[in-house]
């Protein structure tokens, strides 16, 4: 059974001038992706995206179908330029309102004197979404069909995320192993490519780096099939030795 | 004159399975960003995607025709997964193979019996490319019309863009002033949102940060008129100063 598992692709939408504008500097992606990946989905495609409603609904629309799953992260606040939310109920055609349940969350969460318009905005959602619930500071992230939509703040999205895990069907696992060696690309590039040739079902990387003043590459093998990952690790090491390079690590 | 000078946007494409998996942490964005807005250009969009020839032929058609420029990261190095080069080619229907003064500059910088198949890969290009030059490693980038084609090994790429500044012609510089206040969004949301509403040339932007264990709310603003910033910053801090918020800092 395992082995027909399909394929689950997902893609992210980080909404946000400050990431285009370079003044902030996303760190959601990586752990998303690295998340998704332990779930079984990986991420096909990321656009980063500017608070405008045109662009998000646009963007939604467009990736909602084309991928499994869609997460988005940021404009879910209370300030004027948050405009997720609204953007979405409208990529989705509905109505976008007070949402009674995240709007009693939210009442709950502030004492009523401090339940300001600014906090009641963060209540306006597309009235049908079901929502993320959020330990870390009250306000909701909601789902609308195989869109999740997520806040932008790293240390609050990741605490968000643990709830939604159960409502995501991913495919198999992807595994993915690392051979670091002490060379330059181009002395490798040639075996590797007979290798990926050979194995179709790795996906294989090669990424040079410097470490600790030493030069290296890294190559990453990425698959669903641990058999075929350890068959391919092992004509990798064979030509490396064969070229007298030396392994710094394993991974 | 400088008045009229009109917007002009530049769009990013990070190639890489790296980034899409969630192993390599991009900080090429944040980089680009800045050092395009120093330009007078804004970053309109990012799209990450896949080391895959579709994939990139699709995005580079999308993108050329949307922005003024479009820089790509990535894949132009020796091994099998590099095909940011052909890729492009095709994206533009004109011819990839050695391309004379690339090929020259390689066989300089490494001594011929070291100027491998590998190695030489990195001379194939759109024939018609113009290169952009790299004081790192050697290997160019390329420019075909409005594309630049950089690495995505961040110093290398660090070490390249000085070569291609006068290749753009910028708008008028963008210029972000930041107030950090010690309160949370909700308290300031209101008065906010007006302020946004009368300063329509003003980007206004809210971010919540925890800093030193602070709470705390980055009002940033970003503007070609630096006129405009100053009064509107001058409203920011009168409504800040009746709310009794605290100032953290200015910058």
């Amino acid at each position: 059974m395992e082995k027909n598992k399909k394929k689950v692709v997902a893609s992210i939408i980080i909404i946000g001038n400050e990431i285009l504008s370079g003044r902030t500097q996303d760190v959601n992606v990586s752990f998303l992706s690295k998340w998704l990946n332990e779930l079984g989905v990986r991420v096909g495609e990321v656009r980063v995206i500017e608070d405008s409603e045109q662009s998000i609904i646009k963007c939604v629309k467009e990736l909602k179908k084309k991928y499994d799953y869609v997460f988005t992260t940021g404009g879910i606040g209370p300030t004027h330029d948050d405009i997720t939310s609204k953007s979405v109920a409208k990529a989705f055609n509905v109505s976008y309102g007070y949402h009674k349940e995240a709007y009693d969350i939210l009442e709950k969460y502030y004492s009523s004197s401090k339940f300001t318009e600014g906090r009641k905005k963060m209540a306006k959602l597309p009235v049908k979404a079901n929502l993320i619930y959020n330990p870390s500071s009250g306000a909701p992230g909601f789902i609308m069909d195989n869109v999740f939509c997520l806040p932008g703040v790293p240390s609050i999205l990741k605490s968000m995320v643990d709830g939604i895990k159960s409502k995501i069907v991913g495919g198999k696992k992807i595994l993915s192993k690392t051979i670091s060696v002490n060379t330059v690309e181009s002395e490798i590039a040639k075996s590797l490519a007979n290798i990926q040739q050979k194995f179709k079902s790795i996906e294989i990387g090669s990424y040079p780096f410097f470490r600790l003043g030493k030069i290296g590459v890294s190559i990453v093998m990425r698959s669903t099939e641990i058999k075929e990952i350890e068959i391919c690790t092992k004509e990798i090491i064979n030509f490396i030795k064969k070229k007298k390079i030396q392994v710094i690590d394993r991974d």
